[in-house]
């Protein structure tokens, strides 16, 4: 028997099509695949793979255990999501090394801010695991946008609207370019904390950047009860660049 | 006649394979393909698609004037690259007007630090032009490191080694992750700046990520007098994760 091992699959931000042609080929020939979700929810990995699987695939949902009684930096919830990886990473182990290749799906790229990498830490001395980048949800969204994120020397700064307003100020007023992700609730405070660093006028959100029901807005416009889970607040450089007669 | 157009195609950090779907199949089906370059040199975005090109595709070599007589902030170097610019907006204008498609390459995505973007704002509003997403070089160099960049709610700041010295620290000693590309001839004043905020011990180069001759290694351990242009400098995150028994 030949030893198994876990791939893991970037998707990029959504689009099919942007997929790279190595996760293409892997999605579509795998037999074990495996994607976290919320209880209930398909999953926004699995959707963008609708079509693609092998009719005979054999599918593994990871649900994350329900954890919105509980503050997100209490030990309960640290306890119950370290037991929910260490399960699951005991089970794909276990596929591994009973010789079946898991093909894990991850939206965007799964080492830029993705669930996978709680996965990785407890798999990868275990068993043989492959990471295959994609295109990170941000690249996605700011090329919805339709103007270059960075010019020239410009500095980006991706922030996640979960960090404390005093600290995402700090970081919006030192920046040319940048990237909130994360926003859902915690938008109103990424909104506050925009609006005390000068950077409001230039915000937008965009919203399940490259798939079907794609939305691009001004942040500002946004009605402050509207606080869409999966979107991107994006504040775009001007850097430096050539003009005739001139920089701009 | 029917109209023709730009198409912009990114094609990821280096390995063909993980250029997307889309732009695999635009690089592939182009009867016009246009790529900036060093003069002399093959260019970064052309070695990636080798093989790839049809045999009647047209290339169009778009040769950066030389301008290493000039400082980078000169009336004159602004001039000299705005003119060359202005010339190949003009051209690829031309051909799309005369219903040719014309496909330029750009290594990794093009709305991020790209020079297609000086091309980009000159043509946009001439003829149509679309932009295909492709994985930034930075996102290749951190898969090839082995390690997630950014976990929990990290800050990620991206850098140029272009930038001062002292903007450089300032940046450095405020964000959790770093990465920093246009190293070159800018690697020891990014060495000096990464020394002076505590990071150098962390950083890692990594020279030509995901492609054949790639190399990884600790920043500390390159050789003063080493300054690969095609390389990106990172420091890893390590943000909050949930394991047994309370936070890493
Ligand atoms: C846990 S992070 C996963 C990031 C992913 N690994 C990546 O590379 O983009 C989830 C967050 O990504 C953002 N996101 C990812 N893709 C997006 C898209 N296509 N449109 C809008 N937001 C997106 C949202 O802010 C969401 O809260
Ligand atoms: C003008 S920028 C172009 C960036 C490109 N649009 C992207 O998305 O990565 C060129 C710089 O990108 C970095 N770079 C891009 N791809 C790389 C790779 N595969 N390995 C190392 N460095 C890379 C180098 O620092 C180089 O100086």
């Amino acid at each position: 028997m030949t030893a198994g091992r876990i791939i893991c699959a970037g998707l990029g931000p959504g689009d099919p099509d942007l997929i790279s042609v190595r996760s293409d080929r892997v999605v579509r020939g795998a037999r074990h695949v495996a994607y976290f979700r919320k209880p209930g929810r398909q999953g926004q990995a699995r959707r963008i793979v609708e079509g693609m699987l092998a009719a005979d695939a054999v599918e593994h949902a990871m649900e994350y255990p329900v954890t919105t009684e509980l503050p997100f930096d209490s030990a309960e919830y640290n306890d119950l999501l370290s037991a929910f990886y260490d399960d699951w990473a005991g089970r794909l182990r276990d596929m591994a090394q009973a010789g079946e290749e898991v093909v894990v799906l991850c939206e965007g790229d799964p080492f830029f801010y993705g669930s996978f990498m709680h996965l990785y830490v407890r798999l990868k001395d275990a068993v043989q695991v492959d990471v295959i980048p994609g295109i990170p949800g941000m690249v996605g969204c700011w090329n919805a946008s339709g103007q270059p994120i960075t010019w020239g020397d410009d500095v980006l700064t991706v922030l996640m609207g979960t960090l404390p307003e005093d600290e995402l100020v700090r970081h919006m007023q030192v920046s040319d370019a940048l990237a909130i992700m994360k926003t859902g609730r915690n938008l109103p405070r990424v909104r506050r904390a925009l609006e005390t660093a000068g950077r409001l006028e230039d915000a937008w959100l965009v919203e399940r950047g490259t798939m079907p029901n794609q939305r691009l807005v001004r942040l500002a416009d946004v009605d402050a009860a509207d606080c869409p889970y999966f979107a991107i607040v994006l504040v775009h450089g001007h850097g430096r660049r050539p003009v005739a007669g001139g920089e701009e």
